[in-house]
């Protein structure tokens, strides 16, 4: 993907979607004169991949005095262990101090669906995977999820936004909304084969009306060459897409004598089922995975203060001094 | 908490947060004059608390056709059940078609947050319960992530902009950060009582540099009665707060005459260790919960089409016309 | 269902289905000269529902002296308790050890399946329950499975064996075989009704080639008022028969008009999936169950010696003489 | 064992152990001249041993014309995996499909118990397993039972029937009954080695009324070297038979010197019990086991047509056409 | 019982059984003239009966100066909650401090054994219980073992040491040693029936050589009237005592007239096994329990001052001052 | 450690400990005039270390006529496997058959300690294990618990008892007791370093007053290159010592110059928390374990005859004759 742009909105740079207390701590210390050189440093609560570390540091870029900054952070998409540094920050601390809410609610979340993604797309091995959770977050934050998603290995994602963030081809089939308003599966693929530009992939949502292995070989004989894929999509009220429906659906389009209609997979998928259909042989060419990667839990990161003028300090329960991490790299 | 004014953003409203194939099927329906007035139903996949109807409301009072739209819906933090239809639109399908994905995604992360926060402020049995999660979520749903613990019953929140969407005072004690700044607990707790205007309640944070019990004793003896509470937030290395550490500190500020100070607890709460602490005669006068809340996986909700021109139609795995539920009611 | 007429057959009444060792023994006894009237009392290893015990009397009637035997026993179909003694047998030894082996197998294998199907009949809470099981078991009992069978509850039975031993009318739709050579689920129903006396009932399985929702509704509207159900039997390819497809198909006959015609299920079911349909509201009017009573464990009988000529004895681990057991009824 | 020869009853053959809706599927496709080549293939729902085709053979010997069939099979107990097809048979539907009833149940209840008896037989690693189940089956099955069991590798068995179907000498020691009735353990052995013929071997059942190491020793006293084996089968109420009852009647014996004397145990044995024998050193010389392998749940089996006159068809959930499994032998 | 007289031993109060640091800061205190009248509470780890406080008051009584102590306890054998204060002691901290570890260890070890006992008794429903565990402790403790045992609610014991500080007759069967020693059970209680007191019960163990049942009558024929009880104790080798044999040898008994001998059971008894023979009818007359009382894990106290000079005061994790506990009795 | 020398005491040698049916039953063979040369074999009920075969041959050395005995034994410390003959005894049995009582007891209760306690040293790899439980046992068997705890690898114990037996240095730091009587830790550690004798090693205990970390800092400063090490037991009030609160206050030690400042940690350590400290990497340089060992249940170990006047004999459930087991060696 793109290296995408991050600007920080003036939402988080006025300090309002900060923790009340940290805006209370900075006009204290201005009352006080207190304004040391501070060594923050950020680690998770458990191992995953890192990701929100490009826009955290676009936010830094803003706040940071140039000349008296030295940050050092993992790389986007870096693997990282179980209370692992991932992020120091030295700087006078009412440069920053207000920003400890933003940098770990960024950090946290996107990291969460990144990781997800990550591991849906281990569980796929090498088969496409295209992130469809949009729809189950706030829209807020819908793009930077499917950010994350794509930085975790997705090759494509449902929104707009996302796809304009990480300049991927945004990716879709049809809703079942548009068969149910146009009344048939057939008379719905044949309109979006007309009306939409010739590189978007014709993939027919097969199970709306009729059996899923009957409409596809319909569709099948409808579009025939420009069908790229069908989708199966079965609702759990009919007992989700199984092994055998994929094998079976595979096995009369070949009958039929199209074997290059790609059979693409979508419905409650984590990657424990992902495993399991490819496990069981089923010939399954695209995985859509939406609650999954949406739903996944942030993971929560902590922000420590190590060093005041160069001199080691901690809370209790922390060790004082820079905490060792050889694989950091100084990014500012 | 005061009724808030959602307004929807630009990014929603132009289909940049929607899924793409939304924005193909409203294309491909003009392209064949097809506008059929449908119902669509929202269910949810799970049971819980409903949160963000007020915002999706005011989204569709933005789209929708005044005359030829009728919405009927639960209210903001009633009780859902499984599979409950929560809210039922029937207007023109391309008024609205673009919009599923926002609808969803709005009732599914701040339902998810309301449930949360209610789940732990039933286990607090009448004692305050205030949101700290903000640090855990990307700081554009920050807010938002606020209002649905206010909804789900949180007596304050620690983020200006949560606050703000809620008309609460927005609550913190004081970070470990300006502790370690000042150097020391008590100073820090005087500076923060002198440069404060009064109505912010004085709560001194008592475990950074000292034993919990010797340094609740210190601040308390310098600030005497304009000492509100202290605040407990042993770390995990240390092994978190205890039942046992919370009566000790009651008995041993008692036993020095501070018997109003109150004792605020937090750290890695969650409804079970919540019910631990009362169960166990813990004397908390109020909790602080963060990734409990913040980390609630979202709540699924789907939308279907159940009626086009007022006859029934439903896609395989669902009932063809409208779900009978009572308990709606119509609010447009 | 009528009494059946139980005749022992050639193989058993000459001792090849015994145990080697009872010939023998009556070979060395008759050596021996010894011949005393013995008790044996007969208990079953688990409790259930009592079955065979008309069998085994058949048996006794044939090979007890008419003077010198003195049989009492609980009623086919009573309930029965761990190890309560069902049939005592008081007679000359020599006249019945051979038989031993026989008496213990029918009681075993009967009780077995008669116990099984009562417990879906017990699930299915007066709901009609039709035995499938003939063609899990070796048709040399065939008969008796489904004789078992309609004894533990079940209305009828598929095999015709099994309803000429009882005097039901067998049961029975249409196979799938017979829709796969036809070509048509339609073709075949018609055919079916057009051949058919009018006593057997017309019952349509839909689920060989499309859709069972849409064939549901093709072959009632080609038969109208003939059709008295439709067979739902999706094999665990397609996710076998769910709560929610037996409401859509309800729903969906009913939208259409079809009030009156029933819907039977079938398909790997259980206690435990029956009591699901039923708990979950699926409005089914009928079921057929096959591998669950024919492969019921046999129900182990013991048979032990208590008296010999009128004087209590036992083997080791057994308490001399008469069990006392108010239940049992004199037979012969 | 022997090749045995199996002929179809006149009940098989007419139809009675059908399901009901053969007959008339076949009844309704001579009134409408249907009656293609079709092609039937079986398999079974769970792996195991394969048992019964040789009886399956037999009846489709009888019923398919000889000069328009072909039949593809494993053998009489090979291994086969879960859904693999064991049978396949092509001809005109009209001449078997009658048999499909029967066809599954052979094979089922076969299946079963040869599976079980294997599972014994492996877990006794060489010492021979005797089948002593034929009393809690119905006499029906008593035969086809122990020819089950010797299929799946049992040395010999308990029932005269099931010996003659093999051609294996029947074994057995001596019921319980026989001891009580003569008095004593030992003059009951006495009677058994006067009256039988050298070729039965003289095994003393020894826990009817003495403890079974003081009974092991009088009888090998009284028989001297004509005592082959002590069988052991402590009932449950005595806590069954135990490793350390085995080793202690092991080494009494030897050191009153009757080292040949083997020792023989049956009573509840499972593989789990077998293997804790074994490991635990316990120096048994044959297993009787009885209701692990008469209680075996049948294997179910289904049949599908899969072409008609040489066209892939199958029903929803099936693959169209011909499935390969080059394990299958041409068998007619 | 009778109350003990119970008299610290020389080790005990010249402090050779204390923990050293316990000498070493009695002498640093006397160095320093360090003396204050110091209160100490003494409470348990887990709840059961409080056993060893007589032992613990005689040795207080020893060391406490009369005229500056104030002693509050439990009686022996009350029941105590987790963590309950069951001894306060209120003296010179010099008189005392040495003894803290014989007093924790006495009050530890007989509560342990006396809670244990007191399942069993519990358990065994008034059948009464007696104590065998003496061969399963170091001789050292043996007769406190079983003093505990005692106070635990059993009836007697095996040890003469435990019967003498007690005041009960001890109780005890005949070993197996004996028995094959004189190489017959017959002859074994014949003997102890010619040479022991009238008042010792004849109570014959029936398992050494031969079947239990069959050994239990050889003894009622011989000793008639005079045999009071048969002991069964049948090894873990050959399946321990069952419910089965328990109501066998009771049968055996009654129909050869010996009604009034009664059953003893011992060997490997636990609270669950006592329980499932009186829940499952066996009609013991008397349980002999060992290990499981022998074995009772101690129950760790903890010795903590409160008070100095009448002054709150406590460590870390505990609060300062008196524990209210109303159930607390002035002692000394 | 040195070679214990045990005594048997008077209770012991005059059967006071006994079991009163041993003192029954030598009285009956005196009267009888039985005294056979009798081998007795003492195995154990489960695996583990050996311990108290010192004693037990101290007492048997004392009984047994030197011209008529012979006795093998494993050695004090060997492991044993389960069910292992461990001490063979061959003698008249008058001589000491009154003895079983004590020495199935000595064993059992030294060999649970034992087993104990090299499950906490193996724990430990290598770091210095010390017994701490005696205020856990009755102080009759302080001193042999900590013996049998050396002789399981502990380096030292608590107990002045143990350590006089078994040659060692005791060990202790000073009771909580001490510091709360002296008002501060500080001070209570140099009044301990001023009057202790120079080879007494200076240990303070750093959790009764404040913050172990804090506190360790104040005694490191004052005592300087005296302190040996601190030890924590932080109370389970506060969450116990965790393997964070030892790296912690290691690292500040190091900081402020402390390196040679041991840590050494006590407080319900059992091996799995053991291993955990050690697994994670926290710098312990010794542990303190009380309950764990003291609380070890005795290991049961059963006599039995297996000879008399050189004939096998045994009672039912064991073999006749010698056990052969090569690791004996004869002692005596």
């Amino acid at each position: 993907m793109k290296k995408p742009e991050f600007k920080p909105s003036e939402a988080v740079l006025s300090g309002q979607t900060a923790d009340i207390y940290f805006a209370r701590t900075i006009e204290i210390l201005r009352h006080e004169g207190l304004n040391p050189v501070a060594t923050m440093e950020v680690f998770s609560s458990r191992a995953g991949m890192l990701c929100g570390i490009e826009e955290a540091k676009a936010l830094l870029d803003r706040v940071l005095p140039k000349d008296r900054r030295e940050v050092w952070s993992l790389d986007e998409g870096e693997s990282m262990n179980n209370r692992e540094v991932v992020l120091r920050i030295t700087a006078p601390y009412q440069s920053y101090g207000l920003y400890e809410t933003a940098l770990c609610g960024i950090l946290s979340h996107c990291s969460g669906w990144a990781t997800a993604a990550r591991e849906v797309v281990t569980a796929a091995r090498g088969i496409p995977v295209v992130s469809f959770g949009a729809r189950h977050v706030h829209p807020s934050v819908a793009g930077i999820l499917d950010y994350s998603a794509i930085a975790g290995g997705c090759v494509s994602c449902s929104s707009v936004a996302g796809a304009e963030l990480t300049g991927v081809e945004p990716s879709g089939t049809m809703p079942h909304a548009m068969i149910i308003v146009m009344g048939d599966t057939v008379r719905a693929t044949v309109a979006f084969d007309k009306y939409m530009p010739p590189e978007v992939p014709r993939i027919s949502l097969v199970d709306t009306f009729k059996d899923e292995a009957e409409e596809s070989l319909r569709v099948a004989e409808v579009l025939g060459e420009r069908l790229e894929s069908v989708r199966l999509d079965t609702p759990g009220e009919r007992g989700r897409v199984t092994v055998d429906l994929v094998k079976e659906v595979r096995a009369r389009l070949d009958l039929a004598g199209f074997k290059k209609v790609k059979i693409f997979v979508s419905g409650g998928l984590d990657p424990e089922r992902i495993t399991s259909f490819l496990d069981n042989g089923a010939p399954v060419d695209g995985f859509g995975v939406g609650s999954y990667i949406s739903s996944a839990r942030p993971i929560d990161f902590t922000a420590d203060l190590h060093e005041l003028d160069g001199k080691p300090i901690a809370k209790r329960g922390r060790i004082p001094g820079i905490t060792p991490n050889p694989r950091l790299k100084r990014v500012m």
